[in-house]
């Protein structure tokens, strides 16, 4: 740092008395410059070391961070690497993932053979995947993807877009109610549509439906107050009692388990369809294998539902000759809903979060349970 | 209407009794069935006597109506089709208008001639025009026209979908604040955005910024709640003053009048571009004319704004050889935003509405001012 006002610098060795916060993140500092300033404002005693983890072809290449910053380092902030062993960041108070989740390191030392509490960055990515959801159950119902080609060969016709069946009144069914499914709620609301929700644990008291988790200030659902009912259960009839409820549009936002594993299959389909007359759309951006991709097609082909937006596919990329790709009302995009360019400035804001509440001795945010794996 | 367990039916001359309503409406009865029985639901002491207006190339056909109906009706139901005089309706207590605004009959002797309460269907557009909006914007951030294309050609392409530009934190700015300004910014505000509302005249009171006009439960903003800043006026320099709020998007949803034809033109365009880096996203909603079209298609050639929505043009429908189909980053529909599957059975709830309001002596829901047009 550059004192102001043409004073002397700080002396170098002065910024070792500051706790250092480490970062290896796959972003060159330039793009996060905005995260890191917020650090810097916030806490005028820290000092930050930044390092362009290079992550390419799904694998992140070797950086090499000087071990004087591994000594010092009292928070690390980091997407997939890590030091070889807990005993490297001997002073690290809590490591802050710039990922929803943990699973890429869950057989690390660091995560197998120590207590240093990991924090994942679940919660950022709910507005934009929520948007997605949104969006795409708009496109389908406005006939957007016919009017865009009417665009295209400079055609006005005013029937491709008549007699659309606008949300209000209609029923979003919400299974798997975290940070991304209760965003998609405040704006199914928003349009006027009535929300239910599906957990895999029961919530049955105000206590157990809050969110406890990050959450994008102004967004979710931190109460548990959008879902007009709750359902829950791991067995296929519970899930088979909540797609009976008559839903409109099916957002599926569970994490992959045996349990969630072709979740909708034939007989899923079948009880949609017998359920609403007009046909459910579904959203899938939890992960291709919820569905049984065959049994959706024949679904679609045969009118079992009113069509499908897919973020996520089985398997990814989707083969050119895969019949999804061009199966009826099914809209597909390649796993990309959670983009967002303020993706990084809003880990960064988790990592400030836990920062206070480290600081003023509080229980952090989205911190891992290592037994649960979450 | 035959009564319950083989009794007599009830003989004609009693119908005479029930107070009668007429409607005069362009889709086949059987489209409206919901609408009616509604009525009939609400109303025990109603008969429904209904005549299929045929609207056909921006014209009515001619319909004949008994005139003992005509002598008998107390509530006229409408689109176009109006009896010669007032003279001819001599019962009436309210037409019911199907359209937002009266415009189209205002040479009509009734309008000019009687003082017969003439009411709008003002509000039952809110919802879908809302929709389309928001649709539309998230559209143009999710690059989506891209990503179809892209299904369509079997390709799996994530740089097409990544750094996407979430709408959290994003300003909307709302010049005209009725009833689709209202819902837009509902759905903005679940969005995390900031909203700003720009009137004709000024709100400074609780009581000018509520909606009086008909709202479609659940929807909308009532108490005029949602905007953080209300900008007012009719000249340019009130609407320059809004323009430079550094507004994301711009939602056009004013009435064409002169004042407000080509609001946005050479000038506003270098003014939004100078005020809003990111750049400015307009929907327009209203009418072609209230942009300079011409000055639209060189501020997207020129990067000045970052795109488009169009649902109106000027002229309508568009030529095929105007240059604004091509230009960049503009999305265009055959003004079909209006259209709902449920649009008669809204208008028939504000039909309700007034026969509740009518018998309990209180005021109609929008009842138009025949000296201001609306």
């Amino acid at each position: 740092m550059v004192a102001m006002g043409g004073g002397p610098e700080v002396p170098l060795k002065e910024s070792g008395k500051k706790e250092l916060i480490l970062c290896t993140l796959p972003w060159p500092e330039e793009q996060v410059q905005k995260g890191i300033e917020g650090l810097k404002e916030e806490f005028k005693d820290v000092e930050v070391k930044y390092f362009h983890s290079v992550f390419d072809n799904g694998k992140s290449e070797p950086l090499q961070v000087p071990e004087e910053y591994l000594n010092r380092a009292s928070y690390l902030s980091t997407l997939f690497w890590l030091p070889p062993s807990p005993k490297s960041i001997p002073k690290v108070n809590l490591i802050q993932f710039f990922s929803a989740g943990t699973n890429h390191v869950a057989q690390h030392p660091i995560y197998t053979d120590s207590k240093i509490p990991l924090c994942s960055a679940n919660g950022v990515h709910g507005p934009q995947i929520a948007e997605w959801v949104i969006m795409m159950d708009l496109v389908h119902s406005h006939n957007l993807p016919k009017l865009l080609d009417l665009q295209k060969e400079k055609k006005w016709v005013q029937k491709a877009g008549m007699n659309v069946s606008d949300r209000v009144g209609k029923r979003v069914g919400i299974l798997g109610y975290g940070s991304i499914g209760r965003q998609v709620a405040r704006l199914a609301k928003a349009l006027g549509q009535d929300v239910i929700a599906y957990t895999a644990s029961p919530r049955e008291t105000p206590e157990s439906r809050r969110d406890t988790g990050y959450i994008v200030p102004g967004t979710g659902d931190p109460n548990g107050e959008f879902p007009s009912a709750w359902y829950s259960g791991t067995d296929k009839a519970s899930i088979h009692e909540f797609l009976k409820q008559e839903i409109d549009l099916l957002v599926l936002a569970v994490p992959l388990t045996k349990s969630t594993t072709h979740l909708l299959s034939t007989t899923e389909f079948a009880l949609l369809h017998k359920s609403n007359p007009r046909g459910t759309y579904i959203a899938n951006i939890a992960r291709g294998p919820v569905i049984d991709q065959p049994a959706l097609v024949h679904a679609l082909h045969n009118n079992l539902i009113r069509g499908a937006a897919l973020d996520v596919t089985d398997p990814e990329p989707l083969p050119v000759d895969d019949p999804l790709w061009d199966a009826p009302n099914v809209l597909i995009t390649p796993h990309v809903s959670g983009s967002s360019d303020v993706y990084a400035d809003r880990a960064f804001e988790v990592l400030r979060e836990n920062m206070r509440r480290f600081r003023g001795g509080r229980g952090l945010v989205n911190e891992v349970d290592r037994g649960r794996g979450y």
